[in-house]
């Protein structure tokens, strides 16, 4: 019986709507262009503006505001036990060059509003809220970086690498305080946590397809980027014997065709692309010398991605054999693949079931902070429509209901864990 | 027995090695960089101190000196009747940046040499003979520029386009005296000329190969160059539907290998070459919404080379179908395919018969002035070896008795068809 109350009481607390479409439109000029899209490079002017607004915010909303030395920013919800477990809820406020007011900000708002509504309902939970701004997952510097630092997978060549130019991060986490030296330190102990949740636009058309308005993450993609180089030898075009011709953009041609072909093929639910071919010398008479292929590959499936990358570079090297070629490859970024937590799927199912909302599961081809923390604590994500699909551009656009209705989803799946924890 | 007395006359006479060896010298520093490299882009100060020491030169010779109004400069060797047709031998003194000590620079002295030394001779031609430096035969500006405006087929496009920037072409003739406004009516009158005559070297393997020191150009190859753009739709790599992609590169990839394939299986004598992609946006993780080829075609019978363009488009037009791409392109350049005249064909074979010097036929793969004054009056080319078959690079070289045996057939080639004439 009162369990009972305890359990209406706890469906009747909802976030404050206005308070939050206020915080929205608030940031939406920070770095806004007046006209829907939104530039707030992680650790730029317009983005250490942000993070001062949203530790105001948490501060006039009686949170504790930290930040670690890799930059991310939290507002906390302490708990009575001082040693209890933390259940942390993010997103972030950097965006991609030209983005729109949606990606990230949605997140991080609703993570402040639960706070500020559960702190307000004066509700006592078990374990720490923390509403957390990860550094850079837009990756200005590096993607995700906030998120890898978290998880304690960042490298000292991602901090101190020299070819990268890192020397322009490190000074931006001075410019905020942080120092580059300890970031590497910033690890968060798996058991201090009691999970990672993420209410997040969809980057894509399935739930607005279908008319549901909660997608409920089941794993996210991982990715895999390569620079895969064709090297031949250039030579002059029209008299160059065409029996000897070591054409690198033929080569690169070949493989493009034959590797997406293979790919489409041979993984249905994975995602092969070549965005980019840089032709050298590049000149209308002189025959390749060489051909770097942009490539990704992306699968839900850390063993599935793998394979698909093995494969991919077997094809290359086949297709520069084919053309004479020499063949050179780079591994430039690994985001693994993520399965989200069984429990924090089933929690948000059944409050989507008893606030009748219809729901989908889903897959995330985008990459998010969750494929990191899920290396170290359950992770769940929410996502959101996003009309059309648009998503890193002015374009961006979701219906404030949704997102109300987004942040509410998310309050009820905080304090069933929560209490569940 | 005059006749005869003529003829033994005429065998006799030989270029001065010496000579010709001192101006190879002199010209070959200037714009050189001291070991083997040279850069005389047209125009600029080093092609037009070359220019002057030209002149200088034919003066010292006792020859007359003209330039026209596209800035082809001549050392002209009058014959006794004012209204004598004239016999053009040249070639160019410009080289690309980085180029070497030969190409042109060989044509351009064995010319005078030819003209200097005919005139010491004190034989009377019934023609007069002009050696002739054509501006921007590397196309510093406009590839060919002085061989067309000597035949008339320079465009007013080609001179006041603004898309283009040609006022830096205008500006450069100009700087030598000639003015823009006058070019596109520098046409020669074709009843004025007895022919065109060039020395050249081979850029290729073909002579070293067979020992043969003497090429005999049978025909010039044509070149058309496209820019052949696919255009697609940008979107998430991850995120955009499968089967809604339309990746431009993905297009451009099957044209570059299907149109390889084609013109290799169907036009044996004829080539076809990508030299570069273009790619947009170019990163990652964005499906590619345009992918540009910079293409060619060369072919030694112009209506096969408008054959391989037409499949070639019909090709790309296929692949932009099957990936559900628009395709544009746009025609950058045209040089036409080019027959030498059987008569001077016929007439440098047999002066390397009377000379018992090893000759062959050769189809000439790169661009020369001789592929426009085809258009006009008889032209013939004569090729000599270069080592490798190395060309436009500080590597270049070609062995000095072949310089001087190659020199010797152009002055007997001269002195025949002059007499025949």
């Amino acid at each position: 019986m009162v369990l009972m109350q305890h359990n209406t009481m706890i469906r009747q607390i909802a976030v404050n709507g206005e308070r939050m479409r206020a915080d929205f439109e608030a940031l939406a000029a920070v770095g806004g262009d007046g006209s829907g899209g939104v530039t707030r490079l992680a650790l730029t002017p317009d983005d250490i503006h942000a993070r001062a607004w949203y530790a105001d915010r948490a501060e006039e909303a009686g949170l504790r505001v930290h930040d670690d030395d890799a930059a991310n920013l939290s507002a906390i919800l302490d708990a009575a036990d001082p040693n209890a477990r933390t259940l942390v809820i993010g997103s972030h406020l950097d965006t991609v060059p030209d983005g729109g007011r949606f990606d990230g900000a949605v997140g991080v708002l609703a993570a402040l509003e639960c706070l500020r509504t559960i702190h307000e309902s004066g509700i006592e939970l078990p374990v720490k809220l923390e509403a957390m701004n990860f550094t850079d997952d837009e990756g200005h510097y590096a993607s995700l970086f906030g998120a890898r630092a978290f998880v304690g997978v960042l490298t000292s060549e991602d901090i101190f690498d020299t070819r990268r130019d890192n020397a322009q991060l490190r000074a931006a986490l001075r410019s905020v305080g942080s120092d580059a030296q300890r970031v590497l330190g910033t690890r968060r102990d798996p058991e201090s946590l009691a999970g990672y949740l993420e209410l997040h636009i969809e980057h894509g058309t399935r739930l607005e397809k279908s008319h549901r308005p909660i997608g409920i993450v089941t794993g996210i993609v991982g990715r895999k980027t390569h620079k895969i180089t064709f090297l031949g030898q250039a030579g002059h075009s029209g008299t160059t014997d065409m029996y000897k011709r070591r054409d690198a953009l033929r080569g690169a041609a070949l493989f493009i065709v034959r590797a997406h072909e293979s790919m489409r093929a041979r993984y249905g639910d994975g995602i092969f692309s070549c965005g980019d071919v840089d032709v050298k010398p590049g000149k209308f008479n002189i025959i390749p010398s060489e051909a770097c292929c942009t490539v990704e590959f992306r699968h839900v499936q850390e063993d599935l991605m793998v394979e698909m990358e093995r494969e991919a570079l077997q094809i290359a090297r086949e297709c520069a054999a084919a053309n004479a070629l020499d063949i050179r490859h780079e591994l430039i970024t690994h985001m693994p693949a993520a399965s989200m937590s069984a429990g924090f799927v089933s929690a948000i199912e059944s409050v989507c079931e008893d606030f009748g909302i219809p729901s989908m599961p889903l897959i995330s081809y985008a990459g998010h902070a969750g494929q990191f923390t899920a290396q170290i604590t359950p992770t769940g994500m929410i996502f959101i429509p996003s009309v059309d699909g648009i998503g890193h551009s002015p374009r961006e656009f979701t219906e404030w209901e949704d997102i109300e209705r987004g942040a509410n989803v998310l309050l009820q799946t905080i304090l069933r864990w929560a209490l569940g924890a």
